[in-house]
This record gives C-alpha cells, structure tokens and sequence, in this order.
C-alpha cells in the first residue's frame, strides 16, 4: 500500500450531482471534520450523538443566515462509502444555494474535492480495490445495458478475485523460493518447480482469456463501427433505415444517391454499432463529387471493425460475389454477406443460390424480413457466447497494458524453469509478475499513478 | 379544500436531479406503493419494516438483472415532504443507469410525476400552504442573495402567517353577521360595526404594506435596469468598467466611442442590476451609425428602472445640469446624479459646486473613489429600508393581483359600513375579501388555477 497522501487528513467537499435547476442537488463532505461541520451550521440537532444510515430535516444556516431547508444523511466512519464520516446534504436544486452551501461548508474548514477523490480515499480505505474503484468511473459513463452490466459485474468483484487468488498462490511460491536462498548452501528446493510451473499455466491462461476478452470489452465502452458497403441501388441507405427504424438517410430509386458518408448509432443488446452509410462502389463514378463520395468510403471501410456487404439478390451471380469479396480485401476484417430483396426474387432458390458462401443472410430491406437475424448476427461478431454481466470482461486499458507485462513475466518464468536458472533469478522474475498483477487490483501502485487513474474521475464521486 | 384529483393515489416517481454525468443522480417516489416498490426491487431488506428516516444501502434489482448499487433514504407518511411515503433512491450518476431505475419504478407500479407534483401533494395534505409553496419554485430558481432570502422567509411561512391571522378574525365578523340574518326580524346586531371598521382599516394597512413591497420583490426576482446616461466622454464606459471590475465596454478618448447599448448585470448585497450603457446624448450626432446609437439611447432611458445621469465635474455648471436634468424628463422615473472626474477638480469645493441638488454623488470612475457610495445609493433606492428576509415581500405577481382584489373588496366593505348597508350585503363583500385572501395561501382555490401554478415547477420536486 502507497503511502498516504499529504492532505490525507483534510475533509473533502464537492457538489454529487449535475450543475443545472432541478428538485434537488447534493453536496458531500468525507473526512474527520465532516460532522462537526455540519454540526456547526445544523443547529436543529446534534448529529454526533445520531445514528448512522440516518437522515435529519432542518435549516441549514451559517450563524444568522439561513442558507436553505436541507435533508442531511449521515453515514458514520467506517460504514460509508469512503469509509470516513460521510455527510450527504439534499439542498434545493438551485445552483446558486448549493454554492451558498458549498462555500459555508469550506469556510468551517473543508476543502473542495478533486476528482475522484472519494472514490480514491474508499479505494485507500480498503473498501474497493481499484478494478472496482475504476468500474464505478465506467458505471457513471455507461451509457448502454452492455457498459452498464460489465461495470456492475465488476464493481462486484469481478475479475479481480480470480487474479488476487492466482497472485496469492504465486506469493507463496515466492516465499519458499525466496527461503531457498537462506539455505542456499544446503541447496534444498522448497519450491516444487513442477508445482510452480502448473500455476504459471495457469496464470497464463486466465490471463489470456482476460486478455482476448478486451476485444469486447473496448466494444461495450467504446462501440463498434460497421461500413456497409455495396453496388449502387444494392439498398444500403433502406437498410440502414430499416435499422434506425426512421428516415435519416435520403433514399431514392436514383443510383448513386448517397453522396457523403452517413454514420448513425443503434443499440443491439446493449452494444451500439456505428453504421456507416458509404457511397455506392462503382467502377467508375460519374461525376467528381460522387467520385470524392467513393474516396471516403473507401477509408471507411478500412477503419470499419465490421464490413458488411450488401447486394441485390436478383442481380449477383456467384462467381461475381466471389470476385468482390477478394477484392475487398478486408484486411483480416470481420466481414458479413447480405443478400438484399429477397422479396424480388421469385426462383424459390434464392437460399442455394450461393453453395460457396454458407453464411450468407436473407434479408428485404424493404419489407424488413431477415432484420433481426442480421442484428443477432452482428451482436455475436463481437460478443460470442460471452455473457456480459457473468463473464470476466476487460474494459480498461490500463489492466490490458498490465496483464501484456504479466504474460511477458510468465514467460521468462517459464524460460527460467525450463533452463532451471537459479532462485534468485526465478524470484525477481516471480517479482516481475506479481507486481504487474498487483497493480491491476491496486495492490500495488503509487501515489501519482492513482492520481491519474482518479483524475479521470467526476467531481464528487 | 378542493377535491383530491382521481389520480392521487398513484404513486409517482421522477428523476428529482438535473440530467447529466455527475456522481450521483436522484430518483424520487411518493405514494402508497412507495415502500412497496422499492421492496419489490431491493432484495436485501424489507423496507417496510425498517424505521423512517433511515438510509439502506444493497442492489437495486429488477428480477435477476442488477440496475446498480443504490443508497435508498425511506421516509415514511406522514413525516415526508409530500406527506405521503416517500423513498429517494441514489443511484450512480450515470443517465443511462437513473432511466433504467427509473424504468424499473414504473414497471412495478409508478407513474411518472408531473411538474411540481410532489409539492402539490405536499400543499394537499397541509405540510405547506400554497405561498410556501410557491416559494419552494422561488428557492429552486434564486440566482442571488436576496431572492434565495425573500424565498426561504416565505418557505418558513412569511407573509401568509399575518394574512391567514386577519383572514380569521374576519370570518369571526362574517359568521356573527350572518347569524344576524337569522334573526333579522329582531333586528339585533351581533356584529360591532365599528370593530369591524377597525379590522378593515387594518386589513387595509397590512395589504397596502405587501403590495409596496411588491416593486422590490419584483426586483429582487427579475433584478433592475439602470440606464447611465450623460454627454459622451463624461466616463460612462470607465463606471461601468470600474462597476464591473473588467474591461467590458470599449474605453477610449475619443468622444462618442460607444456606439451600441452594452448591458451587464451586477450584483449589490443580492440584487442584480442591469446596467446599460448608453451612447454619450449630444444633440447634433456627426455620424448616421452614431445618430442611431443615440436613438437607441433614448428608448433605453424610457425602459429603465432607474436613471444614473454622469457628467463631468470640472466642466458642468449648475444651470446646465439643472437645465439638462429637466430636459430628461424621467417620467417619474428614479433619477440618480453622478458627478465624476472628481480627482481632477482641484478647486476643493466640489461638494458645493450643486447647491440646488444635495443628492449628488462625487466619484472618480477612474480612481475608484465615491464608488461604494454610488452601489450603496443604488441599493437603497430599490430596497429602501427593508431588511430582506425579515420583512414582508412580495414577490410574486398572482400575490400582487390577488391583493389588489382585496384592496377592492375592502373599500366595498368600507362603503357598505359607511352607507350602513343591511347585512347580507354586508356579508357578501365580506365573503369576496375572504375568498382573495384565501386564494393568496391556498385555502380557496381551484384544480385548474393549482396545477397551472404547479405546472411551472420542475419535475422531481
């Protein structure tokens, strides 16, 4: 555990909730001065003597002057959020009174938070370990059922129970090793390396799997981006409208409408998907302005996570579909084949049409047939079979950058056992590991790092 | 008291915290089905069980999906705000997260709340007459030290608890003539006539006070213009810049630089005052761009509040000024005699230079002297000797009309005493003057007139 922090001692204040006119708004105090300063300028009662989880009615007033009628919650020193005395005050919702309330709190002696900062002193506390702290900053960004259930599933615990359990085991490894080498004349073993080698597997692959589960992680919090691209009057602006449901992309039976790209947003079970209108690919576009369409699309789709393909089912032949899919090169992209108007083609063989292209998806755009096949299909690209909200998800980073240096270590351990190195290497390589795991959970750290981690907080959590 | 509206045993719910990212965001329920909404979503512990007053912390989940971890205050009917059950629940400040508690609260029961419901419930089960609770909205939309102190005295009863006293010793007078009436034959008076008459003059002096007041109160609420006027280059822009304590206005040396109208708002001892700039009034404009900044000038002059005249001291004599002060023919309007450039008179007898105008005020816009003189002239001119939130005010114009049907009435009764009129007449005036007072504090009023005045309140509160 880091040192603490010089102002470490200080009662923190800020404003919880957003600036703007409504019923209500919340300022919070935590810290060793909380109580006595809303004491001082709570005359109704005196809340040292109340309970915890208790909440009191009456004015709030700065000697003479009443600032406002307020409902203060009490939360005593250990059993609150930050594990310090935490005072909540529910002012009315004028920004002008908060601040009153704000400033009468900081002229009895507490000082305004920083960011994060009663999150920070709950994590230096012991109450979160800091993959929960960070899952609360996601959980307030959430914006989606996905982003929402991961960050839930983490403040819970998460994935960092599992780690912490690994780390423990690889502690005690440590220790013997580290034993060894008080003996090192004798030379005793007390580490059994086969032992050791088993759980740096181990670790190894709980760190993988957390490791390709960032994939989805980064798409719950930041999306995902699919290009839908095709020959001109293939339908993708009806598509993309059956999808939104509305009319934002201006259809017509003209080919080539769609000059610029247009980027709209839906919700597939919880993850949104960034569709990305291009312009019709031709060969040769007629005019320049189209032309310059064409140019952008083709950026699109090399920034895409997703390409979907889309193309009219009553004019492609195989061998042509076959040709366009090589010539997309899609760059290892994920790439999805729809076949559009379904409703026109009328030779009842339309699923065998294409024998080369198994996982081809039926759609009418128009009649919006095949429209949620295509959404299921989307949502499993990038989700699997993983049940956000169940299963380990990294959304951060942060824990990405650590556990690529956990694996690195894991395999220097593993060299170490193979070449059967002496303990005092395998130890600091041992060192190595358990330090990038600990600063996942936050076991390990330091002071400016979890600054920064923090900063990135809101004011008031 | 009006009938109870048929939806008044829902139970409602809204968001009662402004929209936005922030550390926690508020969701707010009233009704009988409060605690057992809450009960039906919070698995950890049966609320209705738990004592009033109290904070409970757990998951909020809707079946097996988990909405957030949540911190619920319970208070229980009739010590709530409302008066009926009432549980606030703190969710993360995420407005994903708050929409799908909020969701969930409907789903099991809740009905969205209209603006101000909840405090229209409060006024229908009497926890707050209707001025109280208008001064609730007022709290929620004080921008300044003064509106925040006119509302908080209004909230803890104000000027209603005088009108609801001479409101009943009126009703004693109204019951007493007409059980006269059911003795008319006997001709008896159980009425003295010349308490009566007291009561009324009385009556009468209480609402006269309150609508005086009213000028301040609508300035305390909507703040006041004052127009600074004067010949270019008497230092209009440098008082303003000096008033300001910025560089707002363009300050040169050239005459008639302003050629626009500039508006800013400052704040003396809590009332703002919007002070206009205007283009320097000279009677022949060189320039049409100029001629025109005087016109505006001078619709200016007419729409303030209060005009602040400026000239130079070391070049107006009294025959001008008195001739110039005539000439601006203030309607009526408060006038305001700034003389300025003080630190260049050398003559040592500047304060007697005006003999005819004893009012005027010496600075030095420039050197920041007489300046707190000036402010402090300004304030007393609106607010005269009223100390704010101890006195009287009103501030809100349904108050001011309401009181003028009253003074109305008053004179009826007054007449009808003086004419000796029969009792039911009598009586019918007197009911007239009842029901205005009542309308004031709410004990006569109707469904439409409340949910108008209600409509204008945020939702959540």
């Amino acid at each position: 555990m880091l040192n603490k922090a010089i102002d470490w001692d200080d009662t923190i204040a800020a404003a919880a909730t957003p600036p703007g006119v409504s019923a209500l708004g919340i300022i919070r105090l935590s810290g060793k001065k909380a109580i006595s300063i809303i004491n001082d300028l709570f005359p109704s009662k005196d809340l040292s003597l109340s309970l915890s989880h208790t909440l009191h009615v009456g004015f709030l007033k700065d000697d003479e002057n009443i600032l406002d009628e307020v409902v203060v919650s009490l939360f005593k020193n250990p059993s609150s959020y930050t594990g310090e005395d935490v005072v909540e005050i529910s002012c009315h919702g004028s920004p002008y009174v908060q601040q009153q309330v704000l400033q009468a709190v900081i002229n009895k002696g507490a000082r305004l938070a920083k960011a994060g900062e009663f999150t920070q002193r709950a994590f230096l506390n012991g109450k979160l370990d800091l993959t929960q702290a960070e899952a609360v900053a996601d959980l307030i960004a959430s914006n989606t059922a996905a982003s929402q259930k991961a960050a839930l599933y983490n403040i819970r615990g998460g994935f960092s129970k599992t780690l912490q359990q690994l780390r423990e085991q690889l502690i005690k490894f440590s220790s013997l090793i580290e034993l060894e080498l008080d003996f090192s004349e004798e030379d005793v073993e007390f580490a059994n390396r086969n032992e050791l080698s088993d759980l740096v597997d181990e670790i190894y692959v709980s760190t993988i799997e957390l490791m390709n589960s960032f994939q989805l992680g980064n798409v719950i919090k930041n999306g995902v981006s699919v290009a839908i691209v095709g020959k001109p009057n293939a339908g993708k602006s009806t598509l993309l409208n059956t999808l939104l449901n509305e009319n934002r992309a201006i259809v017509s039976e003209i080919a080539g409408t769609t000059r610029d790209t247009i980027e709209e947003i839906i919700n597939i079970e919880g993850i949104l998907f960034r569709l990305i209108d291009t312009a019709g690919i031709r060969e040769q576009a007629e005019d320049t302005i189209e032309n310059m369409g064409v140019v952008r699309s083709l950026e699109k789709i090399k920034e895409a996570d997703i390409v979907l393909y889309l193309f009219d089912v009553t004019e492609m032949r195989e061998a042509e579909l076959q040709q366009t899919i090589e010539s997309l090169h899609p760059d290892n992209k994920k790439i999805i084949i729809v076949a559009n108007k379904s409703d026109l083609d009328h030779t009842k063989k339309t699923s065998k049409k294409y024998p080369a292209f198994p996982g081809i998806i039926f759609i009418s755009a128009k009649d919006n047939t095949g429209i949620d096949k295509l959404k299921h299909q989307l949502y499993s690209m990038v989700a699997g079979d993983t049940v956000i909200g169940e299963n380990n998800v990294i959304t951060n980073v942060r824990h990405y950058e650590a556990l690529q240096q956990v694996v690195k270590s894991l395999h220097e351990i593993k060299n170490g056992l193979q070449e059967k190195v002496t303990g005092d290497l395998l130890s600091l390589d041992i060192r190595r590991c358990l330090h990038f795991l600990g600063e996942i959970t936050g076991e390990i750290t330091n002071e400016d790092r979890l600054d920064y981690i923090f900063s990135k907080f809101c004011i008031g959590k």
